[in-house]
């Protein structure tokens, strides 16, 4: 089959990688339909170090189910799945409580033997722990959406979820790419009453907006602070949902986080160290959540207001390339020509 | 009237002060039926720079309204009221959210033209929004239980209550000093199964038990954090409440909270940076909460068990000093050969 694996920084080629097989009887086979391009997988793609035997790359993806192993019980061959950006077994003490990115039995896309998600065909461990059968029959124009459960919706809903936003509250959102704006979009569905966006690029606030942001905040640093404080009448926000992992971001966090609120991260920290002093966290009672997302625990939840239209999350996808042209994709989000770019292996 | 001043690092004197007067039409003048020296005295006491003018010190208090202002309307001459550790206007939007630390008028005894606790009076600001009432006759066998809700009970419970325990959960405790041993307490009444309490001082930690902690560990570090694993079936706490402030705490907090669990700090942190990242809370989905407690929003709440006996918190104190022995109190808190000295102005 063909699949994308990343060589070192700024180096994605996609290549002729051996089909995937079954290895275990939990496993099952995925044909993939849609895959993308993670803000996440910019990391490696600007710092990993050249290594010429290459990682499959790629951690969101839909398919059919092609073959499963003996002991896969909940899936049948032909059926449409998301799968969420970690493989978890779906009975250990952390998945039962809705903690599957901490399986015991898990672990992540293109390393230890599994390969990844920006290929035509993936083997999915624990496939009965992991998957999501799409009830229905599945159509093209529902792949966006499908898609977003994969990561991108399940991880801003988690920055929401775990900020426990609650009808009538204030929340900022610090971060204007994909899982910024569908935790803006998550933010409204739980209620929030004003929902600041603190983003740059227009033509991603304005999405922003149409997902439910009451106010865009263009301004970085100490002036951005300045005018959410303005916006809040002094006291800052009750929520702040921060979508980057960058330093700056998180001090912006601090400084725009009322007295008692949390703040609650989702975007990988760049950083080990950070403030939670008596000057940062500590004098003002704010609670720092938030984490690698458990998207499994989300999709079913999520689903049925993807499918019936309520909710289109699927609006961030904006750009498709075909398999071969998943380097090109890469560059799209790293120049930001592209939100997000889906990637089409058929 | 005769108060306690520190006057820098080890130097702490009672002194002949100004009877405190009304300012405000809002104050009330206490007299102090009892004080106490808190461990979070001991920081100045060791590191405060020498200052000629002094400051008041003492920020837990019980005592007698003695006089009010004309704006005063919940309180009468003669009320034996609790004073919490700060105070706060009972009114702004900080207050009526249960957040009186962040009070936009409030304040911390001994500081801004307030005088401190260890004294024989003191001016209460906003008497209204910061003094408990105790209903009824207090009776001096009640002093110990009434004056910890002044501080160590409300932050042991103030700990426990912002880590959200629920019944069943298990509790780690890090920390043996007073609120510690009341955030034991305050685990234990909301239900937790396990307590495990981290503490080297058989007679402090033997309190704990008897406050309701299942499990003692004396190891500290890495050794520490290794028996609490084995103790957890290796998952670790759901809940750590780490009642001490230093680095080496926070350090074992981490070590030993479960994956999605939370840290909760009411030690105040004698650091501003820590590890949040990926290797520490990120991760594993820890959230970090607390922070200086509002003691004032759980006096009402806890009031009634302690005086109708159901729980007695009291018995952190160990040591009963004469006002003019205040010193030594402090040293007794220092070489740990008092668990906490409450202090007699009368």
């Amino acid at each position: 089959m063909r699949a994308t694996y990343i060589y070192g920084a700024g180096d994605v080629r996609v290549i002729t990688a051996p089909d995937p097989t079954l290895v275990e009887g939990t496993d099952a086979i995925v044909r993939i339909t849609r895959a993308c391009v993670c803000g996440s997988d910019l990391h490696p793609f600007h710092s990993m170090k050249a290594d010429a035997d290459g990682r499959p790359i790629g951690h969101e993806f839909i398919g059919t189910v092609e073959e499963i192993g003996n002991d896969v019980t909940s899936l049948t061959v032909g059926d449409f799945v998301i799968a969420p950006f970690s493989f978890s077994d779906g009975t250990c003490v952390f998945c039962v409580e809705g903690l599957q990115t901490s399986c015991i039995h898990g672990g992540f896309w293109g390393g230890g033997g599994v390969t990844g998600g920006q290929a035509e065909a993936v083997r999915v461990p624990y496939a009965d722990g992991t998957l999501v059968k799409v009830p229905g029959t599945v159509d093209e124009s529902q792949y966006a959406g499908l898609l977003s459960l994969s990561d991108v919706y399940g991880t801003g809903w988690h920055a929401a979820h775990q900020a426990r936003i609650t009808a009538g509250q204030t929340v900022t959102v610090i971060g204007d790419g994909a899982v910024g704006l569908l935790a803006v979009l998550s933010a409204k569905q739980m209620g929030a009453e004003r929902i600041i966006l603190m983003g740059r690029h227009t033509a991603r606030t304005d999405l922003g907006r149409a997902f439910g942001a009451t106010d865009v905040v263009a301004e970085r640093g100490e002036e951005g602070i300045e005018k959410v404080r303005e916006l809040t009448g002094g006291a800052g926000s009750h929520a702040v949902l921060e979508a980057v992992g960058f330093m700056p971001a998180y001090e912006q966090a601090l400084g725009v986080v009322r007295a008692g609120g949390v703040i609650s991260r989702v975007g990988v920290p760049q950083y080990e160290d950070a403030p939670v002093g008596r000057r940062s966290l500590f004098g003002k009672n704010v609670t720092l959540t938030g984490g690698v997302a458990p998207v499994r625990a989300y999709i079913e939840k999520l689903l049925p207001a993807v499918l019936d239209g309520t909710v289109n999350p699927g609006l961030v996808f904006d750009q498709t390339v075909k398999l071969e042209q998943t380097p090109e994709g890469y560059i799209s989000m790293d120049e930001r020509t592209a939100l997000k770019v889906m990637v089409d292996p058929t």
